[in-house]
């Protein structure tokens, strides 16, 4: 199903690695409806291999690229701008990653250099992206640039580690920016805070399938997933949404407003189902 | 330009008074993306005329009702599913009126009759059309509903008066509602928070004129007029943003994430002119 | 343990029942700490019993108001004013009742003019005694006022009902009044948004154990009790906090900034514990 | 004037420089509230000079650390536990500073290396701070730490540059570490985020005195200077406010909450004097 909301339209993707991507979703659809764009993703990511399909799925170039790496950010536009032939329209960053997370250090033990580079990869990579695409007259007025977040940068949820201080801070950075670019360009800028997904990001975080069920029960509308992403973002890249700008945008069938559902309830009251006196009480310890 | 983002859906638009209304702009544009409407306004607003004139050029009916009236508000959705054929796929609530700022009572000597009717005007009314529509099934699965708020539901703008508690509660009807609407029919539920606009009912507050000034200067992209309004509408009553759901969506040119800017405070310090000293220094009083 | 925080200053206490209600230990609390006050409840409120007790053991008196009522108010400011020898410094608010609930109408089904109750029991209540106060002059320069709300005034708890919509207009009165209140005579105006307590209210609520088990784990630092919550509005009485208005302010041991914590989970969890494969993976339905 | 809150806790206070600061003025007020504490600053800003003073006045150490430093941060609290003869009751972070802001780096133009200072001596030394006293188990049961924020973390202030991105990650931080301190120890993490205050640190904004004009106005009850702020952090070191995690708490005379205000209104209007038609109206550009 295609509207050409972004026909004539170039953007650019970061962070496609493979099908369950949300950047990949966000690819096919942005092609799918008008637009045309090149990929963008680490060198090791993109040789270990299936952005390279994608790209020739979509008929378009992928450009390795380290985005905590200035040199490497201004290669992307300035390629994406001779392929496409113009500054693009719009930009998703979908990238971040702990390494504080990988190496299994809890928040009370983090390693302050791997929080550094939790930080320039998952937040401070945001602002470059920015600074160069502004510097570089590399987007076009009224583009749209989105990232993704997620709830944890404005509520706690244990295990989601550093990476709710990164992404505290890549959203008051696209506030500060937006704010900038917003003001010179009518460039708008924003995040997208999605239900947790069962990326291979996603994947590696620890309890991952329990939090998704609880959140899919909190949320009236269930979880977002990766497609219903990709749909919301091109309807931030249209024309349709030209005075939104500095928001965290909640893509998450309602989990950010909800305080308790009946149905997460329902589930958490069985665990205590051996824990009952003979008429239905819960016994508390 | 049309999209067909809408193609095929039933909708229902209430408060269109005139050109100038964002809800007539938001009929307009649903027309133009592939929807049938109807329209809906109170007796004396359709008497007054400039409805049917509309109605005429979108080729629909205005089913008069006073959206504070439970029975008038199921008419509005018995006739609209039989004149469009089924039940409605997205919803527009743009009324709101306050007699206490009418009758130029301050937030301080309000008259308890006259708040009771605001509640009920411009929040109450929600929760009616919500739970009529609920009751006669008169929304389609993954319908959308919108109402039209302000910032000031959030934060205090003088001279808004008793019209911010109102839009807080229309917030949290909102919130409340698409709770269960969500759990049981995937209805969305949101409010859109617009930048202040020179409607009728705009035009009647104090100051307005003034305040717009400085919301657009606070605004990096300016303030969203009724026709941008209109656009982010069409996508929140499309099938592209399906999860999103609760919220309150700043549609305002980023001045809800504002502080302070650069081109507000270059106004705002001219004020100061006067009070210089010779080398140019603000003489405080 | 006293710090005579309170000492020389004046205050009304409304909505003391029995020993359970935080309005009780907010009136033990300040009496402890210096001020002189007087109580209010309604008349009912007031012959059924125990408020006359607690009177007794602070020797203060009790003035019956139906706080609904401006002349009732009035007549409350004026008593205090000649008991307690002038205007008072603070006030508390904590007033709530829906009659929805009471009749078990679920949120889908309200009755409106029981719905208008609510609002204006629980909500109007609080704007009708700030503007009574304010025209009579009964709170002195640098006066503090608070009233209790609950976090459902900003994220939907199930059964919460139009409760919900009501804390959240209270909270919006608390910013627009404060914002005029403070302009004018240095009068504070804060709500403090309280962990879900046992109270004679509270336990009107259905699922309220389950609610409060899951809100204590969910709170790093659990539920704050009724003792704490006075001890926490006695501080905001103070001239310690003179400059803090206008806010919700969240005293919930954490509840408020929390997405899940590892204690809820580790319970939520449980609920699963017969839907396991022998490897101890969830069984998904 | 002294209600012996802080009656034989003991304390830690980072950042006092001189008279003007926050950190001091908290200083002198813990001390009289009946706390033991020691001071700590960088040994640059020691060797300058004022810190010796105010330790000299208030009878404590001083102790010299770069709070970017773990082993500094290690000696800080195995110094002050041995000084004041046990784990310490409360914390204040005051330390901030933008190597980008004194270089006159606009935001579109950060020095990369420059924001990693900014980020690690106004954020990540907290979380430092936090990690290394939770480690030496050196913070009391029930404890309180406090860092001090601004509204910038939230909303966008042109000028503030790259310390709004820090604020938001500090605030971040007090929720993250809030959460497990809180739960393990039940210490309670909080940021204060303080009206602009022209402490020798705040001097250096650009535009800083039209900035706090403004903010001045807005607010209902003024501007919170470093004197109330001290008071309000003893309030939230003291036992009556055990619940309270993981908040940014506004101190601001309201600010936080105003979407504008009609004295700054006022004032902005004067700024349209010279653009009037003969009936008063402004004639827009």
């Amino acid at each position: 199903m295609s509207y050409n909301l972004l026909k004539g339209k170039r953007g650019i993707i970061f962070g496609a690695l493979n099908e369950q991507s949300i950047a990949w979703k966000v690819a096919v659809r942005a092609v799918e409806e008008g637009a045309t764009i090149t990929l963008s993703n680490t060198p090791v990511a993109v040789r270990m291999g299936e952005v390279s399909a994608l790209a020739e799925q979509l008929n378009c170039e992928v450009i390795p690229a380290d985005a905590t790496s200035v040199e490497d950010l201004e290669e992307v536009f300035r390629r994406s701008m001779a392929i496409l032939g113009g500054p693009v329209d719009f930009v998703l960053h979908s990238i971040g990653m702990s390494p504080n997370v990988r190496k299994k250090r809890t928040y009370d033990d983090l390693d302050y250099d791997l929080l550094a580079k939790t930080i320039d990869i998952s937040a401070i990579s945001f602002h470059k992206m920015l600074q160069v695409a502004k510097k570089m007259n590399a987007v076009a007025e009224y583009g749209s640039i989105i990232a993704l977040t997620y709830v944890a940068a404005q509520r706690t949820l244990f295990g989601y580690n550093d990476m709710a201080d990164a992404k505290a801070m890549l959203e008051s950075i696209a506030r500060s920016f937006g704010y900038i670019y917003g003001r010179e360009h009518n460039v708008r800028v924003n995040t997208i805070s999605q239900s947790p997904t069962m990326t291979t990001a996603g994947s590696g975080i620890k309890g991952m399938d329990k939090l998704i069920d609880f959140s899919d029960r909190m949320s009236p509308l269930g979880n977002a997933d990766a497609d219903e992403c990709a749909d919301y973002c091109i309807t931030m890249f249209s024309d349709l949404t030209r005075k939104v700008t500095m928001q965290t945008l909640f893509h998450d069938g309602g989990f950010s407003s909800m305080g308790m559902s009946l149905r997460a309830m329902d589930q958490y009251e069985k665990s205590f189902d051996q824990y009952r006196d003979d008429k239905g009480n819960i016994i508390y310890g």
